[in-house]
């Protein structure tokens, strides 16, 4: 009776169950384990609805937004989660993904495996209204969390504040008021030792 | 210089964050702890995404069938969630919700706050086709999990395949193709013994 099409549709859903179990450095609130990608994607998405108001790019799609940000770090199923400030981990990356995002994206019937693959592309390059919007928010999120969780950290390493400074400073694109938010939260966590 | 209508939206979205250590009755993948209902949501919005073209009620608004499942279980932070089956713990269930609702929404500002507010009343409420998609993929995809994860079960309870065709059988008003595919799933998963 289910089509090949619909097989596709349920291969795609069932496969990215695994995004629950890759995990992030930062941590969930009661810190009891470290915090998982698909629930960071869901975060980002609701922050993208609530924080629209502050983006000074025209333009945006919001539904488009929240796509890319539910999509975006599907990917780490197979090419994993490597940290923002880990140099050598980040050497090859975009080889690894741009694979998993054809393998995985390619689960589904055509023309969703074109649309969530030319999405997944776009949030990479950064270089939209919609992926750069999306980009500010996935670098905002961590550092509310870190201050938030007391910097429970998964591989403990030791973060510098000019380091984080230097890696975020590119959401001023997206909205200056949020990134003098972030500047705030990435000091306030200095203050409290989170970062040297 | 941050106005008070942005601390508002940035107490909501930290608040939200509890939601990520909200457990539910089924596993995630590996079965190494209970799936929780932030990533829960984010599974179900792409799964609107992804399956809308089966189902047959007209004039589905996909951004508010995603807003409202991103949103859906966040009452849960102060109600908990309460496992479909139990009956005795459905009980007043639905005053305790609200009252969550008017807390956690409480914290955005009013226009957003109202939007919320009647999103989640709505899709509680199960009357609009917006409403009545999101449920059918809140409905199943506890069902594609639990077969998937092999029924880990949080607390233990037993259920029998007539409770569960009962409380699902609403999904044919959305689509009788995602209906019929739920049977077939929930059939494989009393052949497995997962439910008696």
């Amino acid at each position: 009776m289910h089509t090949e099409r619909f097989r596709g549709q349920m291969d795609f859903l069932k496969e990215i169950e695994k995004l629950k179990i890759i995990y992030r450095q930062n941590g969930v609130v009661d810190r009891s384990r470290p915090e998982n990608s698909a629930e960071h994607s869901w975060h980002i998405a609701l922050m993208a609805i609530i924080l629209e108001e502050y983006v000074v790019l025209k333009n945006i799609d919001i539904l488009r937004v929240i796509k890319m940000l539910l999509i975006h770090d599907i990917v780490e199923i197979d090419a994993g989660d490597t940290f923002l400030y880990d140099t050598e981990g980040n050497i090859g990356k975009s080889q690894k993904e741009e694979q998993a995002a054809r393998r995985i994206f390619g689960l589904l019937p055509e023309k969703q495996r074109i649309e969530f693959l030319e999405l997944w592309r776009e949030f990479e390059s950064g270089t939209t209204p919609d992926a750069i919007y999306a980009s500010c928010l996935d670098g905002l999120q961590p550092l509310v969390n870190r201050l938030m969780t007391g910097g429970y950290v998964f591989r403990g390493e030791e973060l510098k504040t000019s380091q984080v400074l230097e890696k975020k400073k590119f959401m001023e694109k997206a909205s200056p008021f949020l990134w003098d938010y972030a500047k705030d939260v990435i000091k306030e966590s200095k203050d409290k030792g989170l970062y040297t």
